[in-house]
């Protein structure tokens, strides 16, 4: 437990200071006053939207690499990898704000809208935001690129990073298309919901810093690529139905986002997937004419809430996390390593999974 | 000469190759019909959006490989770095149309708006759009992390590239912050719009090409920056210049845009500031006028390409280009090399600007 306290009073000043270097002109650039502020907006912005992450995927990379004896000599290397995942994060949920047109981020203003406000431009600050996720999005692979450098499998690192971030965006690109997808099979929208998870979440949450802790201590490329999946994709799987669970059970302090948010978007979620396989006929068309509508009420949501727990739809969630979590476990245990080290990475990967659930 | 034709055989279908393969599902993975679809058109699109350039900086780096000895054994990998330039240029074109909200490019719809037709729902195509763009971006990375291996100075070409992408990416953020400035002072303008053009245009048209050009055939690497800068940096200013005139001199068949595309939509250029600079009182409080207001009419836009002609503001951008290309010359003459090698190199380099103007 300590281990984790310190690294995070590690990770939080890095993801800082690498995030200022890198969002900003290169050293001994001088700008014209016009062209400064506009670079000093969008670099504050870099470091504001860098704040407040849980950084679960760095301290799962930093574990993973203590757990298969990675040289203590070049540790400050991989911080700099398990940072540049969070920084990609960032990235990737600047331009998730803006393919969602979403005001609210980890409890602040979206990243698009605080550069509107700061710009006093609203398509200024679309352009600048979509611009700031670009930026974070190449900046942290030149921060694998140059750490790797003094890491084991240093090419494969680079690959696994750039993989990593395919997959997130190939994710993004199936989740926006199961929003097109008919809420008449729900078994048909369940399979590819869990199926879009796998890239979407799974991809960059937990598969790659397993996979980037491994190599980076020195294990075999085919062997860290088999392993990180075996117990990555199901832990990410679990991950994400948590993640969703929550957004219906939980609060908006825990997740800087108003409760039934996703409902209110009308997502096409698994939760939506196992109500609407388990509801009577009358209530079936009730949440199909919710989902099918523009927009939804507040009465709306609160209805759909309530019929997720009826339908047994929460349960069934619950069910298929705490089974994941069991395939994880036993990927885990799999492992050729001692029981101590085995012992690490589990307590690493329960960060990802809700106590009651594991 | 046969050279450049017998170049771009080889660069068109290889970008389209490329494309291809990194904007689908990895090999062997299967997906659900409506998750397929959502693939297929995104990779469809990737394909579309990448033909039709001309291909200059692709054929800039080939042609900067051969002037410096390329092994010609790896020439293959050099044609992949080439192509991840032009694969590059995709993904900022398909954001760049996003936040300039363009209907076309290259003549044809652009990304977001082809991807909205696809998939009847303009939301969902716009999203699909920044990620597209996100997917060419990462995937031009990829292909230069693959190719530099068998390159020499491998690590140096792939921090180049990452550079390359910061580079533009900030010159995207200042040009934005560009078009925030007052109109009163013209010659702060004038500097302003020329600084940007060496972030957004200079480093991935020409000194990337060359410096990646260099760095594959084995030049130093303190060298290779020196100089591909010294080349690079006035010849993509004056190709940014000649591109911005031809946006008032030129037509739509030349450019796949509409000509008077940028005083249609109120853009700040050297064009505008060096217009206003020359201007009579009078004019100038009509340029200020058409250019401060929400929209141009089309009469507005003509009277404006008048003013830019009669104010000498054409000319003058003429003579720019001119003695910035003077300056690339002088570069290129200064090179330690033979004569022949700085011939080839300048007549690459001449590619980039319209003979009348060199």
């Amino acid at each position: 437990m300590w281990k984790t306290r310190d690294d995070l009073a590690d990770i939080e000043p890095r993801i800082a200071q690498l995030t200022a270097q890198m969002a900003d002109m290169p050293e001994g650039v001088t700008l014209s006053d016009a062209l400064h502020d506009v670079m000093r907006n969008v670099r504050d912005q870099a470091i504001s939207s860098s704040e407040g992450g849980k950084r679960l995927r760095a301290l799962l990379a930093l574990d993973t690499f203590d757990t298969f004896d990675g040289n203590a000599d070049v540790r400050n290397s991989m911080l700099d990898v398990a940072c540049a995942i969070e920084v990609f994060q960032t990235a990737a949920l600047v331009h998730d704000d803006i393919i969602d047109d979403s005001d609210l981020r980890r409890g602040k203003p979206s990243a698009h809208r605080a550069l509107a406000t700061a710009m006093h431009n609203t398509s200024i600050g679309n352009g600048l935001g979509l611009m700031l996720g670009d930026m974070l999005a190449t900046a942290s692979i030149s921060i694998v690129a140059n750490a790797s450098r003094k890491l084991a499998n240093a090419n494969a690192l680079v690959t696994t990073f750039l993989t990593m971030q395919r997959e997130v965006e190939i994710g993004q690109v199936l989740d926006l298309g199961v929003e097109t997808n008919e809420l008449s099979n729900p078994q048909a929208l369940a399979a590819a919901s869990l199926d879009v998870f796998r890239w979407k979440t799974a991809s960059y949450t937990t598969i790659a810093p397993l996979q980037l802790g491994m190599l980076a201590a020195g294990q075999n490329v085919e062997q860290a690529y088999a392993q990180a999946l075996a117990i990555g994709k199901p832990l990410g799987l679990a991950f994400q139905l948590a993640d969703d669970l929550l957004d219906v059970t939980g609060s908006s302090a825990n997740t800087g986002k108003p409760i039934g948010g996703d409902i209110r978007e009308g997502k096409r979620t698994v939760l939506l997937a196992d109500a609407l396989n388990t509801a009577s006929e009358g209530e079936r068309k009730e949440l199909t004419d919710i989902f099918e509508a523009k927009s939804r009420t507040e009465t709306q949501v609160k209805r759909t809430i309530e019929l997720f727990e009826s339908t047994g739809a929460i349960e069934q969630s619950q069910k298929r996390i705490t089974a994941l979590w069991k395939q994880a476990e036993q990927a885990i245990q799999a492992l050729d390593a001692s029981e101590e080290c085995k012992k690490t990475l589990e307590e690493a990967c329960a960060r990802f999974i809700p106590e009651n659930l594991r």
